[in-house]
């Protein structure tokens, strides 16, 4: 019901989320935003649009739905022209934005001396198997494999990163500082635009104890979004740690194996009613007087007055004090603030966690991550502290359409050459090698086409210069030239060209 | 019988790759290599390491073999820190090499003004079902979603290609220069060393009917080998058109329909026994005499011999005339060869077909493509000109490997950045920032250690500089810089910092 509630909510949302006057907080939090509305990155009416287009081509429900696998015969049927339910294509419109997000996403790390690495789409499940309750699990989109293995198309980057630590970390001398983008998947039901895989940027410092890391982490990606045009008016970061957390739960005697399982419980604060919530923590054993102090600690916002509660001699208030003094001296003071009940859905953190927020509090999370510390030994090899965020493709693009801040990227190729003559294509493609082998870029023309059809083609590529082959000049070893910003031409000598 | 014979042969050449005496033929044929070696860039004897170290560690056939879900428990067993069987990660060195690569596949596609496109990496089953008994159809790895759905991870990228053009052909001018560059995957029997999984460059003319785009993709491949310094004494181009099959064929009426299938029967000739190949000719309907003549066809390796048995007249000929006239305009005669037995192995291909391989014989088919003019209709659509190639990143390195063509990638960051005192990290994170909004990048160390250890830091990662933050030269409003090339150093004012 409560989940109904939420997908309602969201429909109602993604039905309005190009209108500026629309406020409704949204602050479901999880670490890898996956975009409620947009399937592609240029507008969410092409989406809509899009969405006609399936339907009228018999739409997802028609023959690739049947269970049993098709007969082996030759396919003369219509196909579904669209990706698979909850997937993207990226035609060239769309890749031009993907590649100037992934190129800011990877200056930035290259800035903060990251390098990059990767690791397979399709992963053991077991590496994503935790007891915790938490959302991926229930996401997972796993399978058997011809050879009876349970494999798994990665919902989250860091359980590998976890991985590759454990095979290179006792060869090679810590910190590792790494990062990479690539894609995740999410086996949700569908409704409306909502999507089954998206891009995740990731950056991971392993084998740094103290809390600058996190707030090298937190610099990083406040590189990333004033590069991008955005401020500390338009995103902050909310952050807490969760032994604030543990402190609570340590003073009623939690036992600490029901520790994530209480983060995750905590996480579904704003997504589902209060009193399921109490239930649930009812159910590891805390008290009603626990509880309330619980929910007590998590709406203070003020590190003062959590001091208060918990008293100043713990870790929680040392690192959360450190962390904001260091922040101090980096300069993004004014993007972070603390903010107790932000815990992450995931079961692995154990210190600092934070998480990004639009500030009109329109979008869910737009990224998050936190300190991992104990991650490792779940997987049976040696702690290695760790820290790292999760930065999704699908919310900073809504984002930045919302401030106006997508750019317009169009194709830009240097030189249209086009022959005249049928017989003088040979001709035109000597000119292209000549021109590329300069490093310029060459759209060939590889059809004998009317003028006007060239002229049409040289604008949709935006070409710099149109080169004409003619009979005439070419026997004099000479091409024609045209600018195509200016129009002026002139005749040159195939040797001068440049 | 005769796959467990391919098998053993390539376990023979896989123990041997990097022995360079070993001239063993192995011109398996097929569109989409994947290496019968290494699991990683770097070495051969880098992935017999990763082996030992998979065994050492409870080997792949341990927990997670297992067919059922795991259960919901924390896991606290040893976790297999290998990827799965068949698919490689990518720490920072062997990235670095894939970053090395595909900067080059686009910068070539930049310069034949190519946009580049992506697709989802789950796609529908029934984008691969064809009936014509590809091997790739035997390995497809394939599903069922949760949802019912009969889903797989491309083994290929031409028919996502395929489908997005019927979703944007009638709304964009064509033509469309497309190329992607996206993992594939395979479900193979593994033998030592056999990838599941690979990445392929691939570029697609669309609405081109005329060589002149067959010429324009061979030109790409070409240039691509030639800045990798490759040359056409280590590369070349088979040729030939399926045009000559099908006279062939239609010369003693075998039905269209069955062209498919003789084709991937062809392409079998020098994996399985003679006699099979005919056994599977005769089945489709053909006689021993047309048979002979067909094989007689496939021995052809000159033009001139292949128009005396065809006669001038039909398409065959015109076109690898034409094809090879403009390669001479390119300037790329000395890379391509005319050979009849090339007839690749996929159903889809209509007209000309190519491939790449090493002259020396030792490696399966670098790259490879042709025309594909009737793919559309078999996915419903109206038919549209096309023609493009796929080219894997695993027969490349090793070529390059056995020529010494690997670069030396080494991590390079501007400057590494180092508080001399725990209560200056907060300094020294504001020295990191100041360099960063100038572009360079830095290495911030984040822990307070030893001198030692810092330069051991710088001499790793390979920074450029040093600069230290000290107590009494920051009280000044000053850094030490030291030049980790030369060892000069010197102290300078924080905003005289470039």
């Amino acid at each position: 019901m409560a989940a109904n509630a939420t997908h309602q909510f969201l429909k109602i949302l993604s039905s309005k989320a190009l209108n500026p006057t629309l406020s409704l907080p949204l602050t479901q939090i999880r670490k890898f935003p996956i975009s409620q509305n947009p399937r592609n990155y240029t507008s969410v009416l092409q989406a809509a649009v899009n969405d006609n287009v399936g339907s009228s081509s018999g739409g997802r429900s028609g023959g690739l739905s049947s269970p049993p696998p098709p007969p082996v015969n030759e396919i003369s049927e219509r196909i579904d022209i669209n990706p698979p339910k909850g997937t993207r294509d990226f035609p060239p419109d769309e890749m031009r934005l993907r590649t100037w997000l992934f190129q800011n996403f990877r200056e930035v790390s290259r800035l903060f001396g990251f390098e990059e690495i990767d690791f397979p789409v399709l992963e053991s499940e077991a590496l994503y198997i935790r007891k915790a309750g938490e959302e991926i699990r229930d996401q997972l989109y796993s399978f058997e494999d011809r050879g009876g293995r349970r494999v798994a198309l990665r919902p989250e980057l860091t359980p590998s990163l976890a991985r590759l630590v454990l095979q290179k970390g006792k060869s090679s001398p810590l910190p590792f500082k790494w990062f990479a983008i690539g894609q995740c998947w999410r086996y949700e039901r569908m409704t409306r635009g909502r999507r089954r895989e998206h891009y995740q940027w990731n950056m991971d410092i392993i084998g740094v104890p103290g809390v600058a890391a996190e707030a090298e982490l937190i610099s990083s990606m406040v590189t990333f979004f004033k590069r991008l045009g955005i401020t500390s008016a338009d995103v902050g970061f909310k952050v807490s740690s969760r032994k604030v957390l543990q402190e609570v739960l340590h003073s009623y005697s939690i036992p600490e194996n029901l520790f994530g399982k209480v983060c995750i419980t905590i996480d579904k604060l704003e997504k589902i009613p209060i009193d399921e919530i109490k239930k649930d923590l009812k159910l590891v054993g805390m008290t009603e007087e626990a509880i309330e102090e619980l929910l007590q600690v998590l709406s203070v916002n003020s590190l003062s007055e959590l001091e208060e509660i918990l008293g100043s001699s713990g870790d929680a208030i040392a690192e959360l004090k450190q962390l904001f003094s260091l922040a101090d001296k980096f300069g993004y003071s004014d993007w972070i603030q603390f903010d107790a009940s932000v815990v992450r859905g995931l079961a692995y953190y154990t210190g600092i966690v934070f998480e990004g927020f639009d500030r009109k509090g329109k979008l869910r999370a737009i990224c998050g991550g936190g300190r991992y510390d104990r991650l490792m030994s779940t997987f049976g090899g040696d702690d290695v502290p760790a820290c790292g965020f999760g930065f999704g493709d699908a919310v900073i693009m809504e984002l930045l359409k919302e401030k106006g801040l997508v750019p317009e990227l169009t194709p830009a190729v240097e030189n249209i050459v086009c022959a005249l003559d049928q017989e003088l294509q040979g001709a035109a493609s000597l000119v292209a090698t000549k021109l590329r082998e300069k490093g310029q870029s060459v759209d060939l023309v590889l059809e004998n086409k009317p003028m006007k059809w060239v002229f049409k083609r040289a604008e949709k590529i935006n070409a710099g210069r149109l080169i004409l082959i003619g009979k005439n000049e070419w026997e004099k070893g000479l091409v024609r030239i045209k600018n195509l910003a200016t129009f002026e031409q002139c005749d040159i000598e195939l040797d001068k060209l440049e």
